[in-house]
């Protein structure tokens, strides 16, 4: 190899609207020689890709992952054969997205990338259905966590018991299928059992939808509205201010389940 | 007041490269009849707006800051009066932003609104810096915090010890002039000392800044770098992985001090 290599860049894609592409992830998605995502991105952004671009390393047809070595090693050979790649993920590449060990391999072989922050859904989610993160009186910080481990594991890497005692908002990332766990970790933790939560899966999606409850019912608001990834929970006081402006809120496709929060 | 009133659009800019501004942002700022905004977007977007539609509501020219009851008036008295308006807000606007407190009072008022997210620059800095927030096998969940609370004072809401405890990555905001504050909390809270930290002022202006070194190195390395704000600190063994992949990033306007890590 005598040829310099091309450039990767490591692009967020923002929740799932196009229209939340930031300006730079449209460029650079009309000048790439290839595109390499999953489908967390979303089918509208994935479509308006040119089909010719597009190689999914997302699940294969036999429902596995691609493995990451294979993604890690196919973006160093595509940029060594000269092909500009964006490699697309949902949100932003750095909030659990890998971004980092497909970084840490392309330093590693000498490619040339840069990285472009994309809004994460653990921001946008909570933001479109009226739920803010912080509140200067009472909110000082926001954590954002796994919700994959089983917090009944030992060797679980989250400390539910430190992520509540902080007393800021806690957002909950791939933490629909283990909500029963981790909200009762946190009530063994001390948490009220009234605290408000919010789900809201496939924000900004056509077919986005919002859940409201507490730590005690919002299991039984997941079965029955049935919600299912890709869904945030949003943890905390903050998670209230929905019922209270949800009138006004003029976001767009929110098949909202409010109601379930008075059971 | 017989018409309906307009729509008040609450926009997050992004960390102030205007190709990081959404596609969604750009057209509402076409369409506005008025943008109310501060300093925070930065330059770059803010001189991009004509200027007949632009209405500061940061620092006055007495150096005191607009009252944010002024704002949350405006915005109602600009919507009544039939005036398309957008609050633009640095980052997203339900990070740190007071945007939460706006909503509230355009819903009291019987406003309609909308709230468009923005990449807030607790993930932009970090990201365009080379630092990845989490990490699959040793990080699961990143924490932002306000660091202009007084950490001695006992009032002090935030619990740097449980932060501390979480074991994840830390981004603070706001937290340039108590950085010795929050640093000696969190030593004191068992985090050791050469926990590596990075600082990054203004991510994605043209005079962007980055400054790393470790929890007992980053006062000094600020005070020699010069380092102000606006600016991120983050903390945690991610901060370290800039320096691996930092020969082969290419984002923009990068005035590196690196080797202020060595001492
Ligand atoms: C592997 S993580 C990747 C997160 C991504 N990097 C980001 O910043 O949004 C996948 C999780 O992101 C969340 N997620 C992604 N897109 C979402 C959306 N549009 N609505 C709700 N949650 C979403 C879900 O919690 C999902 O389980
Ligand atoms: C009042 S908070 C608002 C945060 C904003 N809503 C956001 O999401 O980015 C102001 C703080 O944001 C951070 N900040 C905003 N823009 C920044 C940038 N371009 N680079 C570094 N830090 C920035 C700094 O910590 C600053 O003190």
């Amino acid at each position: 190899m005598t040829d310099a290599p091309a450039t990767v860049y490591l692009v967020g894609s923002g929740p799932g609207d196009p229209e939340l592409l930031t300006v730079k992830a449209n460029r650079l998605l009309s000048d790439a020689d290839v595109v390499l995502h999953d489908k967390l991105p979303g089918p509208e952004i994935l479509e308006a890709i040119p089909e010719h671009k597009r190689e999914d390393v997302g699940k294969r047809a036999d429902g596995e992952w691609t493995p990451q070595e294979y993604t890690n090693r196919r973006l160093v050979e595509l940029a060594e054969e000269g092909k500009t790649v964006v490699r697309l993920k949902g949100g932003d590449p750095f909030v659990f997205g890998r971004g980092g060990e497909e970084m840490e391999h392309l330093a590693a072989n000498e490619i040339p990338f840069e990285v472009v922050p994309g809004i994460t859904s653990a921001t946008a989610a909570p933001g479109v259905a009226g739920v803010p993160l912080t509140h200067r009186d009472h909110v000082s910080s926001v954590s954002f966590v796994t919700g994959h481990e089983d917090p009944s594991k030992d060797e679980s890497a989250v400390d539910w018991e430190a992520l509540a005692d902080t007393g800021g908002t806690l957002v909950v990332l791939m933490g629909v299928g283990k909500l029963p766990l981790y909200t009762q970790a946190l009530r063994d933790a001390g948490m009220a059992p009234e605290t408000p939560v919010a789900l809201v899966e496939r924000a900004t999606w056509p077919e986005m939808t919002v859940a409201t409850g507490t730590l005690d019912s919002i299991v039984e608001v997941r079965d029955e509205v049935g919600i299912e990834p890709p869904a945030i929970t949003v943890i905390g006081d903050v998670a209230a201010t929905r019922e209270e402006v949800v009138d006004f809120l003029l976001n767009r496709s929110d098949d909202t389940q409010s109601g379930a929060a008075d059971r």
